[in-house]
C-alpha cells in the first residue's frame, strides 16, 4: 500500500525541530476548528493526502508500542451500502431512547455523512498482536483500544490541516461491522470514519448549533487531589 | 480554577483560519517528536502552561459532545505516594508474566517518571453524566472513553509544542487509583499522565531504542474492503 513504502521522516529530523508560540497560536487554531463532520462537498480527496495522514496516524503513541491499529479503506459500495444499514438500524434503535421534544430534536439530526463522504475508513484494534509483549496492557488491556483512538485523533488533526474534515460515526452495531467488512476474528472496533471537504468551516460543534448540548464550563471538569 | 475562568477562543477565531504547507510540516515534526516521556528534568511546569493545555484539550471531539472527561491534578505527597505504589505492585505483577532474557530486558526498562515529574494529572471518564444525553453513545458505550482519550491525545500534543513531555502510565490497578483519589464510583480510570520537561528530545521511541519492539511495517497494518 502505498503509504507503507516509505518512512522518510526520521530522516529530516536529524535537526531537531522547535516550537514557537506562532505555530503554538495555529496548533489551537487548529484544534479549534476541527469539527465532527457530516456534511461533505463531492469534491474528492486526493489519495497521497489521506495515505500521508494515515502514515502520520501509525506515528501515534502506542502502549508497549504495540501500534495495534488496523486500517481498513471501505472502497466496495456494496460494503459501504451494508454500513449505512447498520447505521440506519442503529439509529432507529437509539431514536427509542428518547421522547417527546428530544426524540423530535434527534431525528431531526443528521448523524453522518456516510452517504456524501469520500473517504470511508474504519478501525480496529488488533487485541492478540503480540507486538509489544503485553508491556503496559497486563492491568489494563483497554489501552490498546486507547492507543487506536490515540492513532484517530492524530488523523483528525492531520487532515483537517489540510482542509479536509472527518466525522466518527459511533451508531453502529460494533459486530456487525466486523462481520461485514470480513475482518480477523480478534480484531475489535473502535470506529468508523468519514473523510471529505466539509460544507463549513466552524469553531462551533454542530450539536451546539443544534441546542442539543452546550459546552461545559471547566470548572466542572477539573479537581485537585 | 484558573482554566474555567476564560474561554477566549471562540472569539479569537471571527476570522478563519487557514493552514498551510509549512505548518502542515511542523504539525508531522511535533507528531514525530512527541514520545511517551519516562525521564524528566527538575525543572518546573508552568501551572499557566498546563492550564491553557487543559483548556484546549477539553475542546477535543466527544461523542454527543458528552464532554466526559474528568481530569484529577494529583498534588497531595502522600495520593502520590499511593500512585507510586500502586505502580510497582503492578509492575512487579507485570514482570512475573515475563521469562528469561525478556523478564531480564523488561525489568531494566523504566516504565515510568513518576518520582521526578512536576506535574501529575490522572483522566476519568464520567460514564454516568447525561451530557450529549446519551447521543452516539447508545450502540457503543466506550466511546466516552476514547473521548476522554482523544482529550489526553490534544494534551499531549499541546504539552510537546510547548517542549514539555508527557508519560502516560497504564502499569496500575485502576480501581486502586479512583479509591486513592478519591472521586465519584461512576467515573472510570483512562489514565495517569506524568508531566515534566523532557531529560531528552528525540524521534525515536524509547521502546525501540531499548530493543524491546520495532516500528511496524504500514504494509501489515492497512488493508481495503
Amino acid at each position: 500500500m502505498a503509504a507503507c513504502d516509505h518512512e522518510p521522516k526520521a530522516k529530516r529530523l536529524t535537526n531537531k525541530p522547535t516550537f514557537d508560540q506562532a505555530f503554538r497560536d495555529k496548533l489551537e487554531e487548529l484544534v479549534l476548528m476541527r469539527r465532527d463532520v457530516r456534511h461533505f462537498t463531492s469534491r474528492k480527496v486526493p489519495d497521497e493526502i489521506v495515505e500521508r495522514c494515515l502514515n502520520l496516524a501509525c506515528r501515534a503513541p502506542s502502549v508497549g508500542h504495540s501500534q495495534p491499529w488496523r486500517i481498513v479503506k471501505v472502497q466496495d459500495p456494496v460494503r459501504r451500502d451494508a454500513i449505512i444499514e447498520n447505521f440506519e438500524q442503529a439509529n432507529a434503535q437509539a431514536l427509542q431512547n428518547y421522547e417527546g421534544t428530544t426524540a423530535e430534536a434527534y431525528s431531526r439530526l443528521k448523524l453522518a455523512g456516510l452517504r456524501d463522504a469520500d473517504v470511508h475508513i474504519a478501525f480496529f484494534a488488533d487485541m492478540n498482536a503480540d507486538t509489544g509483549k503485553g508491556l503496559g496492557s497486563n492491568s489494563m488491556t483497554e489501552t490498546k483500544l486507547y492507543s487506536v483512538v490515540s492513532a484517530i485523533q492524530i488523523l483528525w488533526l492531520a487532515l483537517r490541516a489540510h482542509g479536509i474534515g472527518l466525522g466518527w460515526v459511533s451508531i453502529l452495531d460494533p459486530d456487525r461491522i466486523a462481520r461485514d467488512l470480513d475482518v480477523a476474528p480478534d480484531w475489535v472496533f473502535v470506529g468508523y470514519l468519514c473523510i471529505g471537504y466539509p460544507v463549513e468551516e466552524t469553531d462551533t460543534p454542530e450539536l451546539v448549533k443544534a441546542g442539543w448540548q452546550d459546552r461545559l464550563p471547566l470548572t466542572d471538569l477539573i479537581l485537585e487531589r
